[in-house]
């Protein structure tokens, strides 16, 4: 699975309003592996902008990219031969399925919406996948799906390029500068 | 574990600015088995309202309250022989630390806060705990952290008196109301 390529596909992004759950599904994506986020919808500047600075200062290579139709990016996702993931409370629980998933081996675009994801998203996603069938957070379910999807792999990434570290601590704060 | 009592404390929370944050919040304490979220510093009926729908909806008693200073919540908690949890991403990785955690068999308070948690509460805190040291979401380490926790116990919830529950479905939107 090492050579596996995740990337998030937000849907329903709304300027302003939805900007911090939109920087927060980012900054999870990158902390917990993916390689990339797209915005299909709307071209955020402000959210590309924050995410790029936690890149820039913490390293590693994540993108956020913008543009074309979801209806596309999946399909052409599918045509090559990856396999798409939509979160969702009404799909089947993540416990069922995740050895499945992992098993294909196969790049995976994780899809995240909000309450109005298009019926169609239902059927042209590989996997309609929940974390709980409970009312929660996109942001929540993301996390724990990658988390199980990469068995916990994320806890012991190496970001490359970062000009901060975090030194774990039992009861304060320790950040290195890493000179280059 | 199974009496064990798990409640969530949200420091930092601001009026309207955080209302959906914190909300995100008290949607996945309660579905990942936490039993309340307190507010020690704002009362925001707003939250409060958003989550009692959820719960009258979808049944189960999580509660959300608010009041007290956080000081002396958290104190009072440890006197009566509870554990503190901060999540932070300064702190100790999860998976070094959840066994101890678990083993202890006790109540366990799990605090949340946002970028400015006063240095003190990392030294009232029995475990600082970090999900991965890099910068992402509250929601998602506490999302994270309560499924290590509960060892995925949350996919198995009842909720009493739920009004709706969601049939999971491969493919599309099974809910069913339930008569009383």
């Amino acid at each position: 699975m090492d050579n596996v390529r995740v990337v998030v596909l937000r849907l329903g992004h709304r300027l302003v309003r939805d900007e911090r759950v939109s920087t927060h599904l980012a900054l999870v994506a990158r902390a917990f592996g993916a390689s990339e986020i797209i915005f299909p919808e709307q071209e955020d500047l402000d959210v590309q902008k924050k995410v790029e600075d936690v890149v820039n200062r913490f390293g590693g290579n994540f993108k956020v990219s913008f543009g074309g139709a979801w209806r596309n990016i999946i399909k052409e996702w599918i045509s090559r031969g990856g396999i798409v993931v939509h979160l969702t409370m009404y799909g089947v629980p993540l416990p069922e399925i995740i050895g499945e998933i992992r098993s294909r081996n196969r790049d995976v675009m994780v899809v995240v919406g909000g309450a109005k994801v298009p019926r169609e998203v239902y059927s042209m996603a590989t996997y309609n996948v929940s974390v709980t069938n409970q009312p929660h957070s996109e942001i929540a379910a993301l996390a724990v799906f990658l988390d199980h999807y990469f068995e916990g792999k994320e806890f012991y990434l190496k970001f490359d390029n970062a000009k901060l570290r975090v030194i774990p601590s039992p009861s304060g704060k320790k950040v290195v500068s890493i000179g280059r």
